[in-house]
């Protein structure tokens, strides 16, 4: 397939990178300020050296992507909230144009699901969104091939920096603020951490897993949402006491979404430490499955891109 | 999809049972005595009720399954060793006769690998096999998804039998052919169980592993595997006094196959207990992921087996 990425941060870099080990060609790369775009098929390294180098990626512009010959767009751009642009119109324009979409961009599938089931029911291309929850994990892909219908409920750590500051809080006794600007030192939690403390963006993938149990229905304002940036060193002490930790917890079903704090047993499948994610699933007919790894990074978040990528129909 | 059910065990009856759930229709069920036929749909509850009556599912024979113009054979025999059979000419007919082939049966998938997909090549029909390793859990799908060049190791606990018979030793600290009995009894380990507690049903799952991995070049005396027959009670005890405990791991490589006893840590992700299946996957790009969840039971190993029709190609 040819791949339009747009977004050159740490995913559409590794995207860029690894594409061409899956078999894949990538004609186009934009990031917020110009475009590189060769329908025979760039040259990836070039580009991601001049992006390295603080130079321009290229010497097009985002409409010279959209009229390029390409058969997948590879959504990339930050994350927004509300109408989720420019990431919708982008996608928008591939599926009008009858192309496919790989969003790895949470805003299109948490925001404005029904919107983005239309316009892909419309139109001639598919869209998947793997990368868009648990990074290497394959949990949409799972519930895919489970059906939806018969998964009943979805839980479990979503988002690694609130996991390695709570891991971080109760190995070493120390206090939330002590433990943030390690993470932040680390390149664990960004210089501005909100989203990943306050427990959005663990709810952005809860929300986007209730709306694909419930086929649509949700968004982020519906979901209730508590983060970690209250809790006192001493709540770790004393649940460690009771052979207990707290973890960051997110469970999506048909009629709900939650964020927060919660107590788990310090053994359990949910405790996982540092940066790992882990999803359970609960289904009808298989009872409870299980599946962690890497939650998040460029190269582990590509794959879910790629991954899905392997799985689109032939246009 | 319409699909043609050979074997009426606890896989092939949860098949039939669960196929309208997921949107197909069964036109065919049969044991080793006899076949029901119905190009139009069976009454699936009417053919398990005969089979639970202990009278025979229909009037027919295994050549008019063949004969019937179904879409996916679902093959759910007992899994046979050495020529696989007879399990591999059920397989070479479909595939000569251009249908799709779902194996819960491992014989032909770890013993003729290379002459399956050769069968298949030559066929308009694609062949899955997802329920032979790992009953609900998906892992050959999440190595396909991954792609198979990007994993180089896949490890874990895939027998429930003798993960069971471990757990309870070390838990109550009983002998090893006590457990066995309690097994027995409740309906965890056969009569016969030795291809539990041999290792071999595991070493077929790891062969079918390495063959996925490798493409080919395994079969089941490429394994070296050793049981937990001859695990004393004091070496659990004596792994307990170190914070270990003891499993039966398997380890699949393009390289070996490998399954036999392993201290693990008591916390680790591969000391699942009872008759939980965990797998881990050792990837280039993303770092290890690790699902676990039921790795046997009738109905659990029909989500498989239903998941994989979800995934073929439009005949």
């Amino acid at each position: 397939m040819r791949l339009a990425i747009l977004g050159a941060g740490a995913v559409g870099r590794s995207v860029a990178d690894l594409a061409s080990e899956y078999g894949h060609d990538v004609v186009a790369v934009a990031d917020s300020q110009s475009a590189a775009v060769d329908a025979d098929g760039l040259d990836t390294d070039a580009v991601l050296e001049r992006k390295a180098g603080g130079d321009a990626v290229g010497t097009g512009d985002l409409e010279d992507v959209f009229e390029t010959d390409y058969d997948v767009l590879v959504e990339a751009t930050p994350t927004t909230l509300d109408d989720a642009e420019p990431g919708f119109s982008h996608v928008e324009r591939a599926l009008t144009d009858d192309r496919h979409v790989v969003l790895a961009n949470k805003g299109p599938v948490a925001e404005r699901y029904e919107d983005l089931r239309a316009l892909e029911a419309e139109s001639a291309g598919s869209v998947r969104f793997e990368a868009t929850v648990g990074g290497a994990i394959p949990v949409l892909s799972t519930i895919e091939d489970e059906t939806p219908q018969a998964v009943t409920a979805v839980r479990g750590v979503l988002n690694g920096t609130a996991n390695f500051i709570l891991t971080r809080m109760a190995a070493e006794g120390l206090d939330y603020e002590h433990v943030l600007a390690e993470a932040q030192d680390l390149g664990v939690a960004e210089a501005d951490p909100t989203f990943d403390v306050d427990g959005t963006d663990a709810a952005l993938k809860f929300v986007i897993l209730a709306n694909v149990l419930a086929d649509g229905g949700f968004s982020l304002e519906d979901a209730t949402v508590e983060g970690i940036q209250n809790i006192p060193g001493s709540a770790l002490d004393l649940a460690a006491e009771d052979g207990r930790t707290i973890r960051l917890i997110g469970e999506a079903t048909r009629d709900s979404v939650r964020v927060g704090p919660r107590l788990v047993p310090e053994n359990s499948a949910l405790a996982v430490t540092g940066t790992r994610n882990i999803v359970q699933f609960e289904t009808r007919h298989a009872g409870s499955l299980a599946s962690s790894g890497r939650g998040a990074g460029g190269p582990e978040t590509a794959t879910a891109v790629l991954s899905d990528v392997g799985r689109l129909p032939r246009r």
